[in-house]
Order: C-alpha cells, then sequence, then structure tokens
C-alpha cells in the first residue's frame, strides 16, 4: 500500500525537520512493506516574496487529494507575519475545517527540563481548531485619529464545541477518564460560559468520564506546578495555543512538541506539524531539533492505520533520546539535526 | 500622619490574609511614628446572599475616601462568580479606572520552586487593567435553540494602550531598561497589532528602553525556560492575567505573588491584592499563605511613599521565608498562617 504523504517545508528549521524526518517515515512504512509517495509544495515565505502569495488559491483541493500533510513552519522576518499565517497554516486548518489540534506532550526519559519532577509527564492538549479568537473578526475604529479603538471579536459556536468535546471526551475516556475543560468564564462573559455549557451537556453521554472545569490563569501554575494531575485538556483555539506551547517546556521544550490538525470522521486529510516555529535565528546551520516533526510524523502514521510504524517511530526517537550526545542543542546538547536523524535510522533498523 | 486604610477581606481566605497583614503594616508603620487606620467593608459573597449584591452602589465613592485599599479575595462556591467577580473586583478596577495591574515576581531564597533555576528570578508584569477582553461586551446569538453562538468582543483604545505603556516603559526605565511586550498579532488582526504600533510610537519617548515583542504562546514557554531573560513585560489585561499566575510558580505559587491595581498620576486610591484567589477548599482551616497579602501591603506602603516601612515589611518577610520552618503547606511546609504572622512580626521588631 503507498501513503499519498504532501509535504510542506515552509520557511526557516521548516524544511530541515521535514527533510530529517520524511527518510525516518519511509523506514518506518517500508518495514511493514508499504510505500510513501511523497508529493512537496514549495509554499511559504519564498513564494509569498516570488509571487505574491503565500500558497495557491487552489491549495485546500490539492491536499485534499493526498491522505496526509506533514507541514514544517512558516515565517521570515522580511514577510509580514499575517500573510504566512493566515496565507497559509491558518488558512489551511480553516478551510479544511480541520476541528482539532491534538497536541500531545510527553516527557521521553534522559530529556533534561526546567521543570522539576516531570517523569511520567504524559497528557494531550485537544484545541479547537477552527474559531474562537482565530475568525479574524473585528477591525479598527477611528484608525489613524489619535483615538484608534481596536475591536477583536470571538466566535464560539455550540457545533464547533460539540465536535470538539466529543473528541476531547472519547480520547479521555480511552485514556485516564479525566477532562480538563480551561475557559475563564469568570471574566468573559458569553464564549466561555457557552464553553462550560456545551462541555457539560456533552459529557453526559460519557458517564464515565470526569469533567473538571479550570480557569484558563490557574490552568498555566498547575500545568507546571502539578502536570500529572493532566491527562486530557479540553481548550478553545487561543487558550490552546498558549498552554501547548508552554507543556511543551515539560517536554525540554518547543523542539519536542508534535501536533495533528485532523478532523476525525471527515473525509480530509489531517495536517500533522511540530508545535514550534520557523526559528529564523537557527535556520540554515543544521542544528534544529527534528524530534517535534518526527512525533508529528508518528500521530500521521497513527491516524492512517499504521500504527506499528507509528510505534516503531516513536520507539526510535525515545531510544535516541536516551543519550544526551544525541541530543540538540535546544536540550542542551551538541547534536545536529543530521546526528539525531542518523542516530533515528539506526535505532529503527536495529529495533 | 495617619493613613486611611480600607480593607475588603472578602471570601475564602481573604479575611485570613488580610488580617494576617493588617498588624504588620501597623507595625511597619509605626516604627516611622506613622498610623493606621483601618475601615473594614464587609463586601462579597455573603453580603450578596444576604443584600443580593456584593458591593454597594456607591462603594467606589467610599473606597475613594480612603489612601488606599487591601483586598483580600472573592470566591465562594454558593454564589454565581460573576456576581463577586463583576459585582466586586472587575467592577472597582473599572469603576475607579485603576489603569495597571502591577505584578511583581521575586524569587525570595530558600523557598522552594518547581522550575530549577530561578535564583534572582525578579520581574513586574505591567497588566493593562480596565479593558481587553474584560470590557464584558458580547453575546449569545440563537440562544437555546440548539445552534447558540457566543459572541465576546474585545476593546483595545489608544488611550489606554498608551497609559499603560508609559508605566511600563518608565518602569523598565528605572531597572534593567528592556521592556518585553506580549501580544498576539499573528493571529489576532485588530487588537493586538494597535497594541504593537501604539507600544512602538510611545517608545520613541524612551530611547533607553529596548522594546521586544513577543508572542504570548512563546512567552508562556520563555517565562519558565528563560525567565531571567525577562524584567519588565507589558500585557494586555487578559494575557496579563495568565501570565502573572503562570510567573508566580518562579516564586514559589501563588501564595506568594502580590498585585498593586494603581492609575499613578491620577487622584485615586490603589486597590492592592494577592493573585490568588478565595481558595474555599483551605478557607476556615487558618492555613493559607499570608506572604501575598503582606507583599501587597508592602507595595500599597511604597505608593504611599511610606518606602522604609515597605522595606522592612519585605525584609522581615524574606528572612521569614528563610527559614522553612515558616512555609505555609503550598510551599511543603507545615506553618499556620499564625505562625507566619508571628515570624514576620517578630522579624520586624528585631530589625
Ligand atoms: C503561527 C501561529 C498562528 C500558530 C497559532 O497560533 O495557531 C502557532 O503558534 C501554533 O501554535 O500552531
Ligand atoms: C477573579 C478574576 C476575574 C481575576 C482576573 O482575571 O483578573 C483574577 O484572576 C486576577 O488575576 O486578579
Amino acid at each position: 500500500e503507498a501513503v499519498r504523504l504532501a509535504v510542506i517545508p515552509g520557511d526557516g528549521i521548516g524544511p530541515e525537520v521535514v527533510a530529517a524526518t520524511v527518510p525516518v517515515l519511509q523506514t518506518a512504512l517500508e518495514a511493514d512493506g508499504h510505500r510513501l509517495d511523497v508529493t512537496s509544495f514549495d509554499w511559504g515565505g519564498e513564494r509569498f516574496l516570488r509571487q505574491g502569495a503565500a500558497m495557491p488559491a487552489d491549495a485546500a483541493d490539492l491536499v485534499r487529494k493526498t491522505d496526509a500533510v506533514l507541514f514544517g513552519a512558516v515565517g521570515r522576518p522580511d514577510v509580514p507575519e499575517h500573510e504566512l499565517v493566515w496565507g497559509l497554516i491558518i488558512g489551511l486548518r480553516q478551510q479544511l475545517d480541520l476541528a482539532v489540534n491534538l497536541r500531545p506532550v510527553r516527557a521521553f526519559p534522559g530529556v533534561p527540563t526546567k521543570v522539576r519532577d516531570t517523569d511520567g509527564v504524559d497528557l494531550v492538549i485537544v484545541r479547537e481548531n477552527t474559531e474562537g479568537e482565530y475568525v479574524g473578526a473585528g477591525g479598527v475604529a477611528h484608525a489613524g485619529s489619535g483615538h484608534d479603538l481596536g475591536i477583536e471579536i470571538a466566535v464560539h459556536s455550540r457545533r464547533v464545541i460539540e465536535r470538539a468535546a466529543h473528541q476531547a471526551f472519547a480520547l479521555a475516556g480511552r485514556r485516564s477518564g479525566h477532562l480538563c475543560l480551561v475557559t475563564k468564564s469568570n471574566a468573559m462573559r458569553y464564549g466561555y460560559p457557552l464553553w462550560d455549557r456545551v462541555v457539560r451537556e456533552v459529557g453526559e453521554h460519557y458517564p464515565a468520564v470526569r469533567l473538571e472545569t479550570v480557569l484558563v490563569d490557574a490552568m498555566a501554575a498547575r500545568m507546571i506546578q502539578a502536570p500529572r494531575s493532566l491527562d486530557v485538556l479540553l481548550a478553545g483555539n487561543l487558550f490552546g495555543d498558549i498552554l501547548s506551547d508552554l507543556a511543551a517546556v515539560l517536554a525540554g521544550g518547543l523542539g519536542m512538541a508534535p501536533s495533528a490538525n485532523v478532523h476525525p470522521g471527515a473525509d480530509v486529510p489531517g495536517i500533522y506539524e511540530p508545535v514550534h516555529g520557523s526559528a529564523p535565528d537557527i535556520a540554515g546551520k543544521g542544528v534544529a531539533n527534528p524530534v517535534a516533526c518526527m512525533l508529528s510524523g508518528a500521530l500521521l502514521l497513527d491516524d492512517l492505520g499504521h500504527t506499528s510504524a507509528a510505534r516503531r517511530v516513536r520507539d526510535a526517537v525515545a531510544g535516541t533520546l536516551r543519550d544526551a550526545r544525541h541530543h540538540t542543542a535546544d536540550l542542551g546538547g551538541k547534536a545536529t539535526t543530521a546526528d539525531v536523524t542518523s542516530a533515528v535510522l539506526y535505532m529503527m533498523e536495529s529495533q
């Protein structure tokens, strides 16, 4: 069987971590007698500078013809950020209606962390991925008059909350049976109270899952103070964004955090991407940590039903990380991207 | 000279930490020959249950007659949260137009933290305190139809951004000369880009201060990964709320984080409050950590010009915390609120 993979390397370290990941996925699939057919799209900052748009108008259709997308990162100093963000990654998430962004964080043995006592940390953030603070609605009144008034509108709809909630409850049911909903209903009076209500209602279909509702400020502190009290978190688009960068710290930082933009049940390919950005400061130096991208690839394999290949990737990454000589600079080590990649490939071959 | 202090003990552990703090402020002032005149207001959850409102309609006027307010906490399980939040603390912040909420975080020697290597952490979050996501604007369309649409509107005005920015730049100028503005302009297109623009403009008046702009998700990770790279942070109301709870972790948790709701230059009393909430689970047991409230009191003394009294409080708190026998349960110790209070008073007397 052939897996039709689209890759969007993007900007900065994106191409480096994607190039490190593709052979890993290939090797993992071939061990099971499968093939990887890769189509690469040159979307991102360079294309914007050349053609005035980060991706073509029919990008969503092109992507729909594949089984899954591996995405690197976008962002470069000489392109306005929103051209790449709205013009590419937020654009694709919303056009493909990728309902949730799953962001698992797992502490791997051997990886140093700034937070004490992270052994066994293993949690997943289920981030609503299509609306909330990310609808792009609003405007600036009195612009330029000296009395500018920026208005930012967030939209939270029952349908979208419900589908994210079902994902989160189902996931919590398969894991520990504990779900934390993160809102800020004491200060924000309309959107988050609706979340609280709808999620509670959805929860009635999952009597085996215990639902806890936590304010986002308290959750930020708890994420660091008591991460093992957490298993599955459900959050809106903005809070999910903030909390997932924070949770990555528990695993050693952003170089370790994978994600999956998916719509389970819908006939649409997922987009799998490391949570880190394009990191222009270290781009082109061959020192980026490819682990977040490789683990995103493992999520991709899992979702396509290639669970043994996914396990192979994760085991090889875990084995590689056990040895500090394979740690990149973000983890306090000296390994290059290529060093890590060779180590992971070697681990897979000797499994 | 007499300091006219209003105290609003509030709910939960509020009365306990306020009761622990008042004698400390008293002792600190008396050493300089000053007096503390305390007026106590019974506002909060109990008043709401009795009278249907957490505070009287003329609360802001009553407060305006005093020099400063020491506020404990609000929140109790049997009262709808917004009645106490909008009906009291957010209400007062907005009615008194307390422009900024200053939230300093300092790691005290001897206090254990979940984050490694926090020695010397000393930062201040300047949180805009009157608008942004906290204006209470929005609504729910199609309510109850099964198609509910929650709409949440944030408002960011140039005037309000400017005054917060001036505070932050001036503070950064008196400290390290480094200011980090926290926004999310890659995803939110109107409010935060206005923040970026206005703060940059205000910065032209402070050429000695280096301005850095950081996305809120990246800042959450950096706060834990590299807290000593931070000095003064400027953030809107919501991000300031989230980041200040998170920053408290660097000092040992929410029991350690003071705050000052102030409008420097305006003739209005500040409200000084611990960042922690009412903590109903431990209320009434005499085990709450009074340090956040005591340090809020020190900010209060500072702002009234009683800087030597403020220093006395802070030094006594620092001295007390050096000894683990004076740590409350949140810091992993066994001390009671009364134990800590006696130790602080004793330290002040022997200074
Ligand atoms: C690039 C940016 C818009 C994006 C987001 O906020 O969603 C990123 O931070 C992420 O978490 O994937
Ligand atoms: C009680 C709540 C509304 C408040 C806030 O969000 O401002 C609290 O969390 C704080 O930080 O002072």
